[in-house]
């Protein structure tokens, strides 16, 4: 590690962070478990029960299209669903600030509540601090869920070759746009995409056709999962800029904001790498659920080992997408 | 709910907070495992399987004989532990304040890693969220636990009966004394008895030995825990006040500090519902172990339905002895 400091980079999602992780927390707390960075754990030993956990501390608590309570659920949810896993059961750790109003409280615990319902998910245990005014911002949650995986198991980046295609599951950008409209009083008319993915991944999984990894593009954007991915596999892929699903509308507010729509946030989409043979047969089944209907192939793993992400313009030139390094979004999530 | 904003008293452990519970969180999140409001919660259809979480928000971060990494391992292995269940595996979700020093993290996560091996328990999943300045007091860190229940599984309030003995497995109120001499610069001489309880506990349940209920006194503190226990099991229970396991040195601090050491925090004691007849050889089998020399029998549950916890003094009279209500030391864990 070369700073000396936390930065806001750190928290990312993006380059920094992941060295933080690898240069700090993997060194200190090295097994083979962490060691996959997968969204969730696989327990060895506990069934087929996998295990995950996120914070969140997003700000405003309230956006076009959700809030934090939303948030918390979904999120937890979604990377237990990415890893192949039904979402059974969540915790629900508060930590609030004095004074946060008991209205506002409860307005987030009923978003927490309708959230689970939705996802199918029972909160069966949870905690609650309360910090002097000032030690925090309102309120931030933790959730961590547990889940069964489904059929033979979590994915596994090693199973990913040359060829192998990639779908993106709904328009990307729309979540960190939604929070930064919120912040700044923006109106852009976009909502966040904030929704469980289970009921879209779970029985497509369960017919087990072709899918070799799955995962949601949060923090970091689209351009840091799909670099992720090509780390993790070790190959490069190709992505088609003219392909990517983006609104006419969630385009315009990007160009007119001055953002790559590739590093926004987003909170209801996945990312699935298919064998070449299944994608037709995945985009239909995706097509017939409302989250997916969005649904579009990408592009592909190509064989170069440098695990270069390379995007092909519209215009028909080449660019190579880095994974996120500044946050330009804080408290996104 | 009367309040209209979140005090301190919320986070207390106590009266305040169980009622927040109750009335909030309870009514929106209704489910079985949750009505339960134990440490932590049995999974249903999950084989044997045992999950909790907490948050950690402890200031000063470091303390003696303790710190925030060591306590956030120790705090979800103990709710594990004293639920009957062999801790396994934790998750570790880290919100840090913008600014805090890499050399003060790589502390935290050195202890976190080194408890974590003491504990016999594997980091296998996390988060980690960075907030500006302002927004978080340098870090705060939730961890949840997976575990796996031993023999016939979690024990029960309802199993409890009048003439059952009570044990206190270590000296009481040394948690919170730390924490609170460190934040005000004071020199006790009095370390944490922030523990990992499952050497102590696990094999005593793997004997299966008579005892049908445990909690750990952590927020609260003993009296607050003991309230617990009369209310989820419908009888009061009679406490003598000489056979507190509190050593010279902290009664005295206490003293000059004005403080009941009845409502200070714990973090490495448990409190038992034990058998008549078995209460000889479980604090034999206790007093062989580092943690478990101080256990001592405290008291009996007694047949009032009014489900009082008196206190005998030690000069004869006798008090009631309430939840803590209001809280004394907020962010002591």
């Amino acid at each position: 590690m070369n700073e000396k400091e936390i930065n806001l980079g750190h928290g990312s999602g993006g380059r920094l962070m992941h060295r933080l992780i690898r240069e700090l927390l993997l060194k200190k707390l090295s097994n083979p478990v962490l060691g996959e960075l997968q969204d969730s754990a696989r327990l060895t030993g506990a069934g087929r029960i996998c295990f995950t956990t996120d914070s969140f501390v997003v700000s405003p608590l309230f956006f076009p299209g959700g809030d934090i309570g939303k948030l918390a659920v979904y999120g937890t949810v979604n990377d237990l669903a990415v890893s192949g896993a039904i979402p059974e059961y969540l915790s629900l750790a508060m930590i609030i600030e004095e004074g946060l109003g008991i209205k506002l409280l409860e307005k987030i615990v009923d978003s927490v509540a309708n959230a689970a319902r939705k996802a199918r998910v029972q909160v069966v245990t949870g905690d609650l601090k309360v910090v002097p005014r000032g030690s925090c911002d309102k309120i931030f949650i933790n959730t961590a869920g547990v889940g069964r995986f489904i059929g033979r198991g979590s994915f596994s980046l090693k199973m990913v070759r040359p060829h192998d295609r990639i779908i993106v599951t709904g328009n990307i950008a729309r979540h960190g746009l939604a929070v930064l409209a919120a912040r700044k009083g923006l109106e852009l008319g976009i909502n966040s995409d904030c929704a469980p993915l289970s009921g879209l991944l779970i029985p497509l999984l369960k017919r087990g056709c072709g899918v070799k990894f799955m995962r949601d593009p949060t923090r970091g954007g689209l351009a840091t999962t799909l670099n992720e991915i090509a780390e993790g596999c070790g190959y490069g892929m190709l992505i088609n800029e003219s392909e990517l699903p983006l609104s006419a509308r969630t385009a315009a507010a990007c160009e007119l904001l001055g953002i790559d729509p590739l590093y926004v946030a987003n909170e209801g989409a996945a990312v699935m790498i298919v064998e070449e043979d299944a994608v037709k047969n995945v985009l239909r089944l995706l097509h017939r659920h409302p989250l997916g209907k969005c649904a579009r192939e990408i592009g592909e793993i190509s064989g170069e080992t440098q695990k270069l992400v390379v995007l092909r313009t519209v215009n028909g030139s080449q660019r190579i997408i880095d994974m996120l390094t500044a946050d330009p979004l804080p408290r996104i999530c």
